[in-house]
């Protein structure tokens, strides 16, 4: 099982897959083990790309992501909710999530954290610094990875009250953006 | 003209209204007039609620953000494309934009930037602090309000490319999810 399945996406484009705010899957690899988390609070900071995600210091992938530095963004599409809010309602401290969802870890191009294979893509990042005070982890995109035959597209946005709502029809204002668009997207 | 075509959202609610990731307008005040702008780089940072949003230093509403430290974050629903569109391709420094796109300003209830009355959700925001090596503002909300009356509730978000998606069915797993939602939503 490799990469193959996926093709790579321009890091000059990677901002929007996060720019519309989907619920994200985070896997972390602390040396031993795989760990992944569902989070919805992430931010775009800049084109570079580089993205902003907050989660609580009690959460267990903290610890991998603060000692080891990297993980993987990996965006699930709406067929994989149930997997988003299993994955959301355990603790890494006591399950292999991975085995629990049968989610199947792919081997990175540059970081050792897993990609998922059953996402529409996959984000591969540093750790640039994190904000302490408020519990803001500040990453880089490295590499990033799309899907090549998945069907289903449609990504997830959690509401916070245990209702999601799934992406709707795409509206085209290019023509009126160009000037705003930043080169290579 | 006045709020009461708005009724009031509890404090406890308003992380829910940002969490699903909306393309947003946010409005200042800098004493003499107002002006609003276009942005997509938001996140949650606890349901207190506090926020973070993101806009680039050169920003003419980052003066006012950072002299008043206060804002409103008003949500446009799928029919304001164009005026969020608008907004965000023109500057304040040579535009009275409230004008030019003919949105309605109402008095807040606590700060002084303006609600936006043809908005779904307006959210009154105090400036916590702003992390200038990232441009992240770090807003809580002091007050929320949203149309009493209003039919479309569908929000937009902004891929980054010009195209935006729009709101498409809401999926239910408030059941599964029940020991992390927090007390008051």
């Amino acid at each position: 099982m490799d990469r193959s399945v996926m093709r790579t996406i321009k890091l000059s484009k990677v901002f929007t897959l996060l720019e519309p705010g989907p619920v994200v899957l985070v896997t972390t690899h602390d040396g031993k083990r795989s760990n992944v988390m569902t989070i919805s609070w992430t931010m775009v900071l800049d084109f570079t790309p580089r993205f902003a995600i907050t989660t609580g210091a009690l959460n267990y992938s903290y610890r991998a992501l603060r000692r080891t530095r990297e993980c993987v963004i990996a965006i699930p599409t709406v067929d994989l909710l149930d997997i988003v809010v299993g994955v959301g309602t355990c603790s890494g401290a006591d399950t292999d999530k991975f085995a629990k969802f049968g989610l199947t870890a792919l081997p990175g191009k540059v970081v050792n954290a897993p990609l998922i294979k059953e996402c529409l893509t996959n984000i591969e990042c540093r750790v640039v610094e994190i904000i302490r005070r408020y519990d803001i982890v500040v990453l880089d995109a490295v590499a990033a990875h799309q899907s090549a035959s998945r069907k289903e597209r449609r990504t997830l946005h959690a509401v916070g009250d245990g209702t999601f709502t799934v992406d709707g029809r795409r509206l085209d204002r290019r023509r009126q953006m160009k000037g705003k668009i930043p080169a290579g997207v």
